[in-house]
């Protein structure tokens, strides 16, 4: 895809809560710098904590990219959103949304677009085409956060890990697979839209080769034990051809996500599968440590499952939120 | 998807050889009864050995649909071919193809389509919505056929086992998953053309919850060890949620299709892989008995390959083509 034009204005609309603008929530937190401001509409019940704008504001204040960074019921884009949309198109500025509808689909905004020569992205709806993987070889190493389950810590794992490597002076680049992830680093591929023949060859796009000393940090998507989506997940770890892996977990959690009759796996297991059918695509695959959500947790519990699960398995446990990733990056050559 | 309205007209077009043809030599081999005729352009190479039909006569015969049945370079639809399928459906039959590109891309196809109230059906586009797999256990048994490889025979062995069970009175259906299963079967679901987070909840819809003694059997597709189309494998594993795999295999490939730096799977790993995977949405999945594709072995290394298979692995190895799959069929109750 198109690399987004930063810096962002973060549209969240009338968000009837904050987590209806986690997406936005997120590209705040991890790239404050590109966030120049706020778009709220009146009713709006989330707060990004940071200036409020109006588009011509953000307009003059040299924003390249709307962000519609909200999620909704549908995924639909209300009639009320359209003419901030609109004016943002007619002031130089390009929207993304990362919504189950296309702004491409709104005529207002598609003849914004096209007489202002602007691009409208979807990124849930992939438009340029890829091969199929050839599962060769490249250069380069890549570290792909896989878990025991969706919606555990995967995106938020990789990006504290390519943040931690770039503050010790190392060659890192995030690789978004997800909407939030894409906007975060302003380019990357919502695997889970690209049809199945090419979700492998997709990948390999995303990641290709690279320096030697190079680390690029894959977000990770499913789990090879979630029954939805564990197509994708391994599409991804085949395409990824890891050299490492960080398995997230949450030790808390009573089921698999959305499925309320499969329990998580065991992570021993988890940990042995994903190695196994990672090294199909790169024979040294090895899960070299653990990214534990222990938000469930009190400080003293969570200490104590973070040091026995390091123990147990021989490698570095963190809470990236917690304890940060540093055990991990040590880990990495 | 809908189902195609029979019997066919196979359209071969101007194929250059009998191998472009093999999408429609496949179905004819299979549905013989619905192949009324073959429709042939000048300079045409192949011949499906069934009576030459102009499209007149097709449709005073009573043909529903005309099946495309063509492979060619780049999967163009070219202009020569157009009058004819466009007279096709002002005499009211509906036009089908596997083709990459799309009928209903061709301004006189669509034209004609719209005019007649018939359907232009491109199987490799699917336009149906699917739901995420929720992985229910549902009633009913299903076999899928999986492969150490791609194009090793796992949609031959499925047809030949359905043909067999029905033979024996029992219920069963073919479910396809390809184009040319969907040909043969009248519907079904490319699953390579899906959108990777609808994989298994499309292969769900596929094969429904049925009655207690009646058997769904599956077309596979790729292999869990093929680096390009693994994603598409496990997806399609965990929808089927099967009872029971068939292994299919060709014993003298030298590496897997398009992959020259991959060796094919060691036959029992691939078992055990495959059988463990599938654990996840049926913990009953199985592999049952061995397809082996020994065309390129004489009779005698053929019957010899097959008894120390069936021996070493304790379950039916038959070749689906030179023995039947009698001995597979036996061990399905």
């Amino acid at each position: 895809m198109t690399a987004l034009r930063t810096p962002y204005l973060m549209f969240i609309g009338d968000s009837h809560d904050q987590l209806a603008a986690k997406v936005a929530d997120g590209v705040v937190y991890w790239r404050r710098d590109w966030c120049v401001g706020q778009f709220r509409l009146p009713g709006c019940k989330a707060d990004l904590k940071i200036p409020d704008m109006s588009i011509e504001e953000a307009a003059k204040a040299g924003v390249g990219t709307v962000i519609v960074g909200v999620a909704n019921r549908g995924g639909k884009i209300p009639d009320s959103w359209v003419a901030s949309l609109e004016k943002a198109l007619d002031l130089g500025m390009d929207v993304a949304s990362g919504l189950h509808k296309r702004l491409a689909d709104i005529p207002e905004l598609a003849a914004a677009a096209k007489r202002n020569g602007r691009i409208l992205l979807d990124v849930r709806h992939p438009t340029q085409s890829f091969d199929v993987a050839d599962g060769k070889k490249r250069s380069g190493k890549r570290l792909l956060a896989v878990g025991t389950d969706c919606s555990i810590g995967k995106m938020f794992t990789a990006l504290a890990i390519e943040k931690e490597l770039r503050a010790r002076g190392k060659k890192a680049d995030f690789r978004a697979t997800g909407q939030t992830g894409i906007f975060i680093a302003g380019s990357g591929i919502a695997v889970d839209a690209i049809v199945s023949d090419f979700i492998s060859g997709s990948v390999e796009w995303l990641c290709p080769a690279n320096d030697d000393d190079h680390w690029d940090i894959i977000e990770g998507q499913g789990s090879l034990f979630h029954a939805s989506y564990a197509g994708v997940s391994l599409g991804l770890l085949h395409g990824s051809a890891a050299d490492a892996l960080v398995m997230c977990h949450e030790p808390t959690r009573k089921h698999m996500r959305g499925l309320p009759t499969y329990a998580l796996p065991d992570l021993a297991e988890c940990i042995r599968v994903n190695e196994e059918m990672g090294r199909l695509t790169n024979p040294n695959c090895k899960v070299i440590g653990l990214a534990i959500n222990t938000s469930a947790l009190d400080a003293a519990a969570a200490e104590r499952y973070l040091k026995e699960t390091a123990d147990k398995f021989g490698m570095p446990a963190v809470d990236p939120v917690r304890t940060g990733v540093a055990a991990i990056a040590d880990v990495l050559n």
